[in-house]
C-alpha cells in the first residue's frame, strides 16, 4: 500500500473518514507501557492513522478475542541459509509474523559479487516484508581464499553514499591491526550504525570496535561476555537459529533495564528449522517459556530494532507507525493468526500480487570444474585429523592415533572457475562407514566440500552436484541416493521453504544411512572450511589450523 | 576537539598508544545497566577511546572519589528566555553540565525573521556544546498577529533540506483542520521527528498530531496525560523551567519501563532561575529528591534524548561516543566539579578560545514607534477584565464589577515599525498600586507590553525600553526606577547570565515598590498577549477572549 497524505491521515484520526481498515475490538499490547489495552486500530494505506475507541473503516476485521502485537524483526540473518530466494523465503516467514529484516547477502557475495548486492536490494524493493540489505565487509573473509569474489572497500562504497550499513564486521585482527582495506570500509559507512561480529573478544577489541562505529554484535554465548558488550554501549542480538542456539543461555538478560538494547536475531535458519520450530517467533517462544517478561521480549522483538537501525515508524502499533500488526491468541505462543503488513493482510492473493521477481540467471551455473573422479579423492598423507564436534563451529586438531576409531576423507574443490585446486584432509567426527556427502554450502567462499569413507562415492557426490549447478549430494556404494540441487549460486534452491525442508530431510535420512550421527551433517560439512573460527580446517591446502 | 581518525583511536583502545586524556579511577555511572564501575575514560580528540582498567593518557585527571556520569541535554528551549545571547547562555549552561540542547529560536525568529535562525545556526556551529537549532513552525502564533516576521513553508522549507528539523508545532487546529501551509511545513520536514506542543489536547488530536510526524510533546502536566501521550508513542520531555514547573507533578513516571520514552527539558529558564535553581541539573535534583530512580533520572537527562533526536553517539560513557562527561561527588546532587564537552575541560580559558562571536547587529534598533505621552494610555471603557493568575499562563475573564479591588490599564504597542497600533484593556490580577511596568518581550509576536496605575508612568516606562532598544523598565511617580536594556530583538541582553539575574532582580525590587505582589511580574506581563492560551488576552485590537 502507498504511503497516505497526511491529510487523509487526519480525516480518519478526527472521524471525519472511515479508515481502510479498521481492526476492532482487539487487546493491544503496548510496547511502552506493558498495558494490554482493548482498542482498535485505524489503518490507511501503509500507515497506522489512529488507535483509539470507536474506529470504522471501509474494511473491518474483528479482532475481538485476541491480541495485536507489532510484526516482528530479525536483527541479524544471512537469507542463503534458508536454501531458497528471498521471495520464497518471505513467503515463509512473513506467516511466521516477521515483518522487518536485516539481512547480510555476504553468502551469495562470496560466489557472484556486486551482482548478488544488487540482486538483494531490487528484491528488497519488491517484497511485502521490510528487508534492510547491509553491505558485506568481509568477502573474501580471509585475503588468501579463493572465493568467487572479491570485494574490496572501493568496490563497496558506493553503497554507503547510497544509504546502506555495512554488515558484520567480522574482520576483527584486521581492525585492530588497522588494515587499510578494512578501515577504509568503516570509514565508508561511518554515516551508519556498523554490525559487529565479535565472539569473545576482549574488552580491548569491543573498545576498538566500538570507537570506529560498531553498535552491535550478535555473537555472545554466556551473560558475562553479553554484559562486558553491553556496558561498553552495544546492542545486542540475541540469536536462535540452526546453528548457533544461544538465546537458550541469554534469557536472563531480559529485563525492563535492559530491553532497550536487546533484540532478537536468527543469523542462519535453514529451512527444517523453519518448518519444524519456526523462525522469530520461536526465539519470543523460547524466551517467555523461560519465564521472561513478555514486554522485554516483545520490545526486542519489535521495537528495540527499529530504534537501534534508525527506523523511526516501526515496531510500535501508534498513530504514524507502519501498518505492520500480528493478532494472535496468545502472547506467549506468538502464533500469528493474520498477519498485516503494509496495512494489507498477508495472503496467498497479495503474495501473488508481489511485482515480478528479479532476474536471478546471472547466478546460475556457478559451479565450475572438470568431471572428477575417484583419483582425486586419494587420502592424503598420515597427518594431524581435523575433528568435528557435533552442533558446534569449533573444531579441534586430533592426532593421527587418536582419531583411527573414525577418520573420513575431506576434500574442498575449488569451484568459481580459478584454480580447479583440490584441498584434502582428514576428517574425524563424521561417523561414516560407507558413502559421501558433497555440499557447494562451504563458508564462506563457498568451494565445493566433500567427506566420505569412500573415493569413489565422493566423486560421484561432488559430479551430482555439479551437474545440478551446485547443492547438496549424498552418494552411497556408486548410487547417489539424495540431492538437494541449489542452482542459485549453488546456495538457494528455485523452490519453497517446504520443498527445500522436505528435500532437507530426505537428505538427512540418506546421510544417516552412509553411519553419520551428526546432527546436522550438511551444516558440518558446510563450516568445515570457514577459516575465521579455530581450531582445524579444510582449505584449498589441505590441513590447516587456525587461532585467532 | 577534532573528530579524531579511527586508527588513532584504536591505538588508544589496545594500548600501543596514551590517549590524549585519560579520566582515571573514577566511578562510572553506566547508563545501560545501571552499575557504578571504577574504570578510566581514555579520551582521544572529540571522542571517548575507550573505558577500562589501567588506561593511560599524556593528560592525566584523578577522578578519585567522583563519580563521571554523561553530560546533560535540554531536550527543548528558547534560549531568549535567558535573557542573553547564545554566546552567554552557553557559559552559564556549561557550567551546570549541559552539553546537548535543542533549542527552537521562535523568540527572535518572530521579530527578526529568517536571519535570526541564521544567528543561532551560527552561533550553534562556534559554541563549544553541542547545540540542535529547530525550525520555528509557527511564526507568527497566529495569522492575526502583527509580528516582525512571518514565515511560510517555502520561507523555512529550505532548511529542511539542510537536515533540520521542525520546532514546536503549536498550530493544533490548524493541523486538524488541514490547513495548507501548517501540512505543507509538517510535509517539507518528514525526515526529521517533529517536535509537538499539544497541552490537554484529546486522543484524536494526538492521534492526528502523531499520524504526520510529530513525535515528543513538553506541556504535559499530569500523569493522566502523560500516559494518554505515551501509550500512542510520543517520547515526553518533562519540564522543569521558571514558567512551566510540571516535573513536579510527573516524577512516578520514572521507572525502567518508560524511562526510554522520557526527557528533560526547560522551556524557559529565566537568568535568575539559572543561577539560583539552576538549569537541567535542577530538574535531575529535584528528581531524585521526589524519590526517582537514578538510573531511570540520567537516562532521561542523558541517553533517552540523544536516542530520540537520532544522536547515535552522544548520552553514554562508552567508547566512540562524544567525550562529554561530567564530574560530580554526588548522583543525586548532580553538581558538576569538572566538565568535559568534546574531550576539553570547560574552563575560562575554554571559553575564550571560542571563534569571535556571530555578528548580532542586524537585530540592533528592533523598537520603532514615536515617542509615547499620557494620551496614548487612557483608560479604555468599562468592560470585561483580564484576570491574571500568579504563576500561571491561563488567564481569566472578569466581569468589570468583580475587579474593582484591583484594576491596572494593559496596553501593547505595535514595535515592529508596521502599525503603530495600541491596544488596550483592564488587567486584574498585577495590584499595582502606582507606577508602571513595560517589555518587549511579549509572547510570541513581542511587541511592547505595559501595565500601570499611571498613564503618565506608562508613557515613562515605554519611552524608557524604546530608548535602550528594548527590554524591561519600572516607572513609578514620574521615575524610571530599574531598567535592564534588551537591545538584541528586545530580547535579549548584550551580558552575561549573572548580570542578566542581577538586573532582573533589582527590576523585581522596583516592581514591588509599584505594589504588585506577583511573584515574576515580568513573566506575566510577557505572556499577557500570548494568543493561543485561555481564556483573556491583551491584543493590538484590545481585550480578547480565547478558547481552544
Amino acid at each position: 500500500m502507498a504511503m497516505p497524505a497526511p491529510s487523509q491521515l487526519i480525516d480518519v484520526a478526527v472521524r471525519r473518514k472511515p479508515a481502510d481498515v479498521a481492526i476492532r475490538g482487539g487487546r493491544v499490547f503496548n510496547l511502552i507501557t506493558g498495558e494490554l489495552l482493548t482498542a482498535d486500530v485505524a489503518l490507511v494505506g501503509n500507515r497506522i492513522a489512529a488507535v483509539g475507541n470507536d474506529y470504522h473503516g471501509k474494511n473491518e476485521i474483528d479482532a475481538r478475542g485476541l491480541t495485536l502485537t507489532p510484526g516482528l524483526t530479525d536483527a541479524h540473518c544471512h537469507i542463503e541459509s534458508s536454501l531458497v530466494r528471498p521471495y520464497a523465503w518471505e513467503e515463509a516467514v512473513l506467516r511466521r509474523g516477521v515483518v522487518n529484516a536485516v539481512c547480510d547477502p555476504h553468502e551469495l557475495a562470496n560466489v557472484c559479487g556486486i551482482p548478488a548486492i544488487e540482486y538483494f536490494r531490487q528484491c528488497a524493493a519488491r517484497m511485502i516484508l521490510h528487508l534492510q540489505v547491509q553491505i558485506p565487509s568481509c568477502v573474501p573473509a580471509l585475503p588468501s581464499e579463493q572465493a568467487g569474489a572479491h570485494l574490496p572497500a572501493a568496490d563497496i562504497a558506493p553503497y554507503a553514499s547510497a544509504g546502506c550499513a555495512l554488515a558484520e564486521l567480522m574482520n576483527v585482527p584486521g581492525v585492530l591491526g588497522k588494515d587499510p582495506d578494512t578501515l577504509a570500509k568503516a570509514a565508508a559507512f561511518h554515516k551508519h550504525p556498523i554490525d559487529g561480529h565479535a565472539p569473545g573478544v576482549s574488552p580491548d577489541a569491543i573498545n576498538a570496535l566500538a570507537a570506529i562505529g560498531v553498535t552491535n554484535d550478535h555473537e555472545c554465548s554466556s551473560v558475562a561476555e553479553a554484559v562486558t558488550k553491553l556496558r561498553l554501549g552495544w546492542t545486542l542480538f540475541l540469536r536462535l537459529g540452526s546453528v548457533g542456539r544461544d538465546l537458550k543461555a541469554l534469557t536472563s538478560l531480559f529485563s525492563p533495564t535492559l530491553c532497550d538494547r536487546l533484540c532478537l536475531c536468527t543469523d542462519d535458519a535453514d529451512p527444517l528449522n523453519i518448518v519444524e520450530r519456526g523462525h522469530l517467533d520461536a526465539a519470543v517462544r523460547l524466551a517467555i517459556e523461560a519465564g521472561c517478561d513478555p514486554l522485554a521480549v516483545y520490545r526486542a522483538a519489535c521495537l528495540t530494532p527499529a530504534r537501534h537501525f534508525g527506523w523511526r515508524n516501526r515496531g510500535l502499533i501508534a498513530p504514524g507507525y507502519a501498518a505492520d500488526l500480528l493478532l494472535m491468541p496468545d502472547l506467549a505462543e506468538c502464533r500469528a493468526e493474520r498477519v498485516f503488513c503494509s496495512g494489507q493482510e498477508v495472503t496467498e492473493a497479495r503474495l501473488a500480487e508481489r511485482p515480478p521477481e528479479p532476474d536471478y540467471s546471472a547466478f546460475l551455473h556457478t559451479v565450475h570444474g572438470r568431471e572428477w573422479n575417484a583419483q582425486d579423492f586419494i587420502p592424503p598423507p598420515p597427518g594431524a585429523v581435523i575433528g568435528v564436534r557435533d552442533g558446534q563451529l569449533l573444531t579441534d586438531v586430533l592426532d593421527w592415533e587418536a582419531a583411527q576409531d573414525d577418520l573420513a576423507i575431506g576434500a574442498l574443490i575449488e569451484r568459481h572457475g580459478h584454480s580447479g585446486q583440490i584441498g584434502r584432509a582428514w576428517v574425524h567426527g563424521f561417523g561414516l562407514r560407507r558413502g559421501a556427502l558433497a555440499s557447494t554450502v562451504g563458508h564462506d567462499s563457498h568451494n565445493l566440500c566433500v567427506v566420505g569413507a569412500s573415493a569413489a562415492d565422493m566423486a560421484l557426490a561432488a559430479n551430482a552436484v555439479r551437474a545440478c549447478g551446485g547443492g547438496f549430494a549424498v552418494a552411497c556404494e556408486g548410487t547417489v541416493t539424495a540431492c538437494l540441487p541449489l542452482p542459485l549460486g549453488g546456495l538457494m534452491s528455485t523452490g519453497s521453504v517446504a520443498e527445500a525442508a522436505d528435500a532437507l530431510a530426505t537428505l538427512r535420512q540418506a546421510a544417516r544411512e552412509t553411519g553419520t550421527p551428526l546432527s546436522s551433517p550438511f551444516l558440518s560439512l558446510a563450516f568445515l572450511p570457514l577459516p575465521v573460527i579455530p581450531a582445524a580446517r579444510l582449505t584449498l591446502s589441505g590441513y590447516t589450523s587456525v587461532s585467532l
